[in-house]
């Protein structure tokens, strides 16, 4: 018999809504058509196109032509970073995606606090004359801590009227990856100050390996595909006229559903939180205590192993994970882990646990006394 | 009443075959999962990925970790250049990806002849001892001329050698676009002598925003989008499961019905040709009489307006293009048909008429008579 499983993995991969499947549906096989095409029906799908584009900018404050539609969140990222040749200040926390695009330049690491926080004064130490880009992510992936980007924002202001008054004309971007806070979060790019906005539709049930780049119009940005011009000429490639669609409707649900979403999981969360650590009091919650995503649960016990508890909690049928996806299947300790010095005995009994739109009272309930059973399976078997 | 279309634009864009839509369908919604995450159903989903890795791999000869999965033939293009710091030889007539990618390098242009064909003694010709990339397309997208690979294979083998005789370790490359091939030639990369091959899924009734980069294990590429390391650390991002899927269920289909159905549309194409130029003595088709592909059938009808005719078709239910559709939308000829020397009274009555798995006998029947009834109204037109 198949054990109905628990997903509480919603940070790595959620299933795509089917409303959001049906908006796809009629462009896979009915409204094919190559949207550069000139007769009607082809202009039919370019228009759908743009509409769906008309749709994911006003659900972020801005306009569709600053729109650039990639595949993902990483190439969203590498696109953003593409045309800066100056120096770049980021955190040590944030995703591999913007890391590795910082390594590639003259780079401050920022280190963020204990809770995963970057501080926006600690953006104003790392700023240099020649920095060209800031990059934060919205929330982290692993603790789920919400950065304060508007007073980040503030920052950056300061910064350029400074250079202005000392005429210094390098431009300071600010570039957001909000992959992990959208559908719970603000996105509108305005209240948050931002140059440049990552987000992807994987992370909100919509399409995989359908991503955007927001672009203010004055950021002067560099194709990293070239080719027959596409997305004015940034991103070149025929566009993913379904994948955009589908983006746009998981977006809206997204919107729509936001507040009342996000106080529904910060409730079953916060009942889950309070049962592990009352039954454990030498557990360990990661993240910002007050500024964390509503359905992220970042939580260590000490001295077990968090990966042998993934596996006897997979065995009940409660899907979790250790760390970051992208890192998970590579046996390295999460480097966020390590940045927020969290002594490895602490690490490494870590799981991380999302919740989402597969989570319900009824099955939080249950997965917080299975985690109770295993957990203290586990420090049973350590202290034989 | 909607007109029920007759589609002769196979080349620009293909319907999703409902065979490969049910392949990807479990993987939207019930195998979402992401592939680096370590729990059991998470591994499934990497294994269908893999193995559907494999099963292109297959249909190409190749080995399923010499490819790398891109969201399009436009990105592998633009990775096949990546590396590339030398000197590359490509033809005047290849898509604009490849001609754009060749702009960011030193490159020699070899003019095809005029029917679109480029020789290898041309290829030869344009070698230096500096080049590491020669890029021609296994078909010409427009013309549907298919280029002698083997034989440019060859020169480029002799010139490796000459270079080992000459201690000149200069690395020479040999890549192929061959996106309007797949489906209807055999593709089997050693048969070809390639090192690279750029093949997507669009075309062949497979997802759009989904393509391949096969290359050979001495090639050293350079990732153009870092992060998560997925790819051999030269595509990061979360894979395109499903998509990836849909390419390995509609490579398998294509390779099986090849042979059958390249018969089947050259019938029809030869038909329809034949009875064009028999009611125009004067129009002019272009591309390899020979050595095109079996669905292309690209036509010129001197001196009449062929985007009005384009037009009068679409009112009579019938869509062609006026050219490659990446360049259809910008009012602009066509590079190859300025490439090929064809004379502007000539090239502005083009139309290229692409056959696929839309075309019958009866609607391809009908479809030449509305073209004859069509071109022989815009005759009368231009000759009042």
């Amino acid at each position: 018999m198949k054990i109905t499983s628990i997903y509480l993995d919603h940070a790595a991969a959620t299933p795509l809504d089917e409303r959001v499947l049906s908006a796809m549906q009629p462009f896979f096989t009915e409204f094919f058509y190559n949207p550069s095409s000139p007769y009607a029906p082809a202009i039919e799908v370019r228009r759908a196109y743009e509409a769906a584009k008309q749709v994911l900018a006003k659900q972020i404050g801005a306009k569709s032509d600053e729109l650039i539609m990639t595949a993902g969140a990483t190439e969203s990222i590498n696109l953003a970073f593409g045309n800066i040749k100056g120096h770049v200040v980021t955190a040590n926390i944030e995703h591999h995606a913007v890391l590795e695009a910082a390594k590639l330049r003259a780079h401050t690491l920022i280190s963020s606090d204990a809770r995963g926080y970057v501080t926006a004064d600690s953006v104003r130490a790392a700023l240099r004359p020649d920095t060209e880009l800031v990059s934060i992510a919205l929330a982290n992936n692993e603790l789920g801590t919400i950065q304060p980007l508007r007073d980040i924002a503030t920052v950056i202001k300061q910064e350029r009227e400074d250079r202005l008054a000392h005429n210094n004309t390098t431009p300071l971007y600010f570039h957001s990856d909000a992959s992990q806070g959208v559908g719970q979060l603000d996105i509108n790019v305005a209240r948050l100050g931002l140059d440049m906005l990552t987000i992807n539709a994987a992370k909100i049930y919509g399409p995989k390996q359908m991503g955007l780049l927001w672009a203010a119009s004055h950021v002067k940005l560099s194709a990293q595909i070239v080719g027959g011009g596409q997305e004015r000429g940034l991103r070149s490639g025929t566009e993913n006229v379904a994948g955009t669609i589908g983006f746009a409707r998981a977006l809206e649900l997204a919107t729509e559903h936001r507040v009342y979403e996000a106080d529904r999981l910060r409730d079953l969360r916060d009942s889950l939180q309070e049962r592990l650590t009352a039954a454990f009091p030498e557990a360990i919650v990661s993240g910002h205590p007050k500024h964390r995503l509503a359905g992220h649960l970042h939580i260590s016990f000490p001295n077990i192993d968090g990966e042998r508890l993934l596996f006897s909690l997979e065995n009940r049928g409660v899907l979790v994970a250790t760390g970051s996806a992208c890192a998970a299947n590579k046996g390295t300790r999460s480097h966020v882990l390590t940045a927020i010095g969290l002594p490895e005995k602490v690490a490494d009994g870590s799981i991380r646990l999302s919740l989402g739109h597969l989570s319900t009272k009824e099955n939080i309930a249950q997965a917080g006394q299975i985690m109770i059973e295993e957990v203290r399976r586990e420090y049973d078997r350590v202290s034989r």
